[in-house]
């Protein structure tokens, strides 16, 4: 009964139940599939999850899943084994696929050239409609599973166009192919990053790119369900480098490891954290004075950190969809700018007055509200230089800008703070 | 050669241009083309520089320009305008297309029914592969610009299946369409949520989908273009909401919008950042007793922060991946826990010792590992339990569940540290 309803279900989603299902339900169903894992299931499975079932695979078992898959789903499931298994898994693979898997993995990890599959559908760029439809139509043409165009290459295989399955289907015959290409033709070199890929997939509306090697030379396709794969995969990464969380931690990954993958950012934190209270350690005088310095001064912080981490985020989303360049970052560093002193300009009426009912002294009140300006303004400003000057450094703008940020705000806002307030107070 | 230049530019490229320059650029722009605006750019176009834009058009341009579209990208456009506007352009559009239209703008926003396109390829379930083949060849088959598949019905007009033009285009033409129809198969309802469809195009690689009314029947197709934008979207929304920015901010919007589109979450901070100094001022006597309180005090908010912000950007993604479901949130919740306490008790033992070299006090080293303890087990807590409970109330988990965690952890460290204090030192 098992048996027949995980039959039923779409790979994907035993995969996602073998993800959520603990370590020993995850073991006994394994121990039951026993030789007949489906390799779409573990070509589904995280790669943490899958590292472990693949390990408790005998290779003969693995070898025969993998028989079933496309090249680009054996790349990726063989690019993580150990060199031993690897050898083995590849050793039993037709001669054909073995060369393609090969190939693909001589190509840098994130790549093209990894993403793609070798499998690809060509004519030459002088046939007609009905040459290309009888080509296909030939008993002996192994097509791929998944097609969805016709590439035209030139005669030293260079792709010059593609042709919709569509439109060929709906030419009379005679046309030449090369009048019914499509507009939003482009290839995509072989060591392009996938996340370069995938973006170039959602900008113009593709479905299917013809990846070519340095001498131009059609090597593969890539599809579209591939790259929304990495779209999703490269915002994860975005969301999580952002909060400071490793960016291959997993849902099923052990107290112990989730432990040691959030440490190493805490630890920043921490470095940092002190860094912000030697400022306040500089003004303890001011503040065994007036202890309302201390009540008050988290307020300041907080509302930098929140405003630099607004700023920050948009600045990091907007690089992603490079939709902050060159040419506009000065005018959106302005813009910031504008937006900090605005909402500082709120906050410290708001704070000022609030201070002044609090602790009936209007120096306090004028010094939380010259202090919240200041630390808003730059709260804005380094929420977008940051990630801007990291990604001209060719660092991943999401990588730790967080900390970086709320490390200037609460610097800046306790030495604004306690500052005015020493000056003022004492 | 602006002109020459601008033609070459994909429509999405010039759309980003538009984007990226400011308001008197875009102006000229507009200008110089005149009467030649392209649809396709519009429909690429953000959505508030697209409404700037179509403001300043004349009502003849605009329903010129919308003509080349197709019906899902009219629709996308048409949604967004004022009463008369839609009216003046729904009349200028043919009878067949204004009514396809007007049928997705009965559904309602972010749904399927928006989502989708009117155009399908269909075909009877009885019909052979010759059948079909000469179907699509017939010259009176009005058929889209794209498309991927043709859909098999029953004579209800219910989809049973569907077979890719690949498969259609490689098999003999005796053979039933029923017996090359995909596995993947599946349908979404009119009224799905278009997230949940972006959702399911990524888990079970689909290229397109068919779209059914409530009595099943076959009113549309999505195709993957359009729901990768979705994901995408999606994407947005929650990196941006989850930073307290609301989710239809745009880097071309002016300095005083976006300042109104920020403000509401930093009010809302503040009022949570005043609550946590309310609990500070409660032990004001004893940190004018002891300063070196006041000077540590933000570290334990700050890691309480940080883990805390870790453990809830972890949930609120698997959340939105479906990874966090029923069967093992509690799992979760426990891991949580138990990392929480470990890192806890690691910088316990660090700031321990911190503080007692700082300020030479065993017992103030007590009193802050004691308070990072409770305070990070705590934020872990908070982290997964703040953004599961809003999901389960039906309200999105990244809406403000930042500014809750936070608050929870500053508010739990002030008064653990400085409660814990106040006994052992007072
Ligand atoms: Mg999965
Ligand atoms: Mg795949
Ligand atoms: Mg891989
Ligand atoms: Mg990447
Ligand atoms: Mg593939
Ligand atoms: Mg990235
Ligand atoms: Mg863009
Ligand atoms: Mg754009
Ligand atoms: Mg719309
Ligand atoms: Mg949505
Ligand atoms: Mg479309
Ligand atoms: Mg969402
Ligand atoms: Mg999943």
């Amino acid at each position: 009964r098992l048996g027949k309803l995980l039959d039923e279900m779409h790979p994907a989603d035993v995969a996602d139940l073998m993800e959520q299902v603990g370590d020993k339900t995850r073991q006994l169903l394994l121990r039951f599939w026993g030789r007949d894992i489906d390799g779409e299931i573990l070509s589904e499975l995280d790669e943490g999850v899958r590292a472990e079932v693949i390990e408790s695979l005998p290779d003969s078992v693995l070898s025969e899943a993998v028989l079933d898959l496309e090249s680009d789903d054996i790349v990726d499931l063989v690019e993580d084994l150990e060199d031993d298994r690897k050898d083995i898994v590849l050793g039993s693979l037709p001669a054909a696929e073995r060369i393609a898997v090969e190939q693909a993995l001589s190509w840098p990890e994130y790549s093209a050239g990894r993403l793609m599959q070798r499998e690809v559908v060509s004519a030459p760029e002088h046939w007609t409609v009905g040459q290309a439809i009888d080509f296909l139509r030939r008993e002996d043409a192994r097509l791929p599973d998944q097609f969805y165009h016709v590439i035209l290459v030139d005669p030293t295989m260079t792709p010059t166009g593609y042709v919709t399955l569509g439109k060929l289907l709906s030419s009379p015959r005679k046309l030449p192919l090369k009048s019914i290409t499509e507009h939003s033709f482009r290839t995509v070199p072989v060591d392009m990053d996938e996340g370069e890929v995938a973006y170039a997939f959602n900008q113009y509306h593709l479905i299917s790119v013809p990846v070519v090697d340095h001498d131009d030379r059609l090597v593969g396709v890539i599809t579209i369900d591939d790259a929304m794969a990495v779209l999703d995969d490269e915002h994860e990464e975005d969301i999580l480098l952002l909060a400071g969380v490793a960016e291959d931690s997993s849902l099923s990954d052990s107290a112990m490891e989730t432990t040691k993958l959030r440490l190493p950012w805490l630890a920043v934190n921490l470095a940092t954290a002190i860094l912000a209270s030697l400022v306040i350690a500089l003004f303890d005088d001011v503040i065994a004075e007036v202890v309302a310095l201390a009540v008050l001064m988290p307020i300041v912080a907080s509302m930098g950190g929140n405003a630099g981490t607004q700023s920050l985020t948009v600045a990091v989303r907007a690089i992603a969809t490079k939709d902050l360049t060159g040419s506009n970052v000065w005018r959106v560093v302005g813009r910031e700018l504008v937006v900090g002193l605005l909402n500082g300009l709120v906050f410290a009426v708001v704070m000022g007055i609030v201070a002044l009912l609090w602790f009936g002294s209007g120096q306090i009140g004028a010094v939380i509200a010259v202090a919240m300006v200041v630390n808003l303004a730059v709260a804005a400003l380094a929420g977008i230089l940051v990630p801007v000057t990291m990604e001209k450094l060719g660092v991943d703008p999401a990588l730790a800008s967080g900390t970086f940020v709320t490390t200037v705000t609460d610097v800046v806002g306790f030495f604004a703070f306690l500052g005015l307030a020493a000056v003022v107070l004492l």
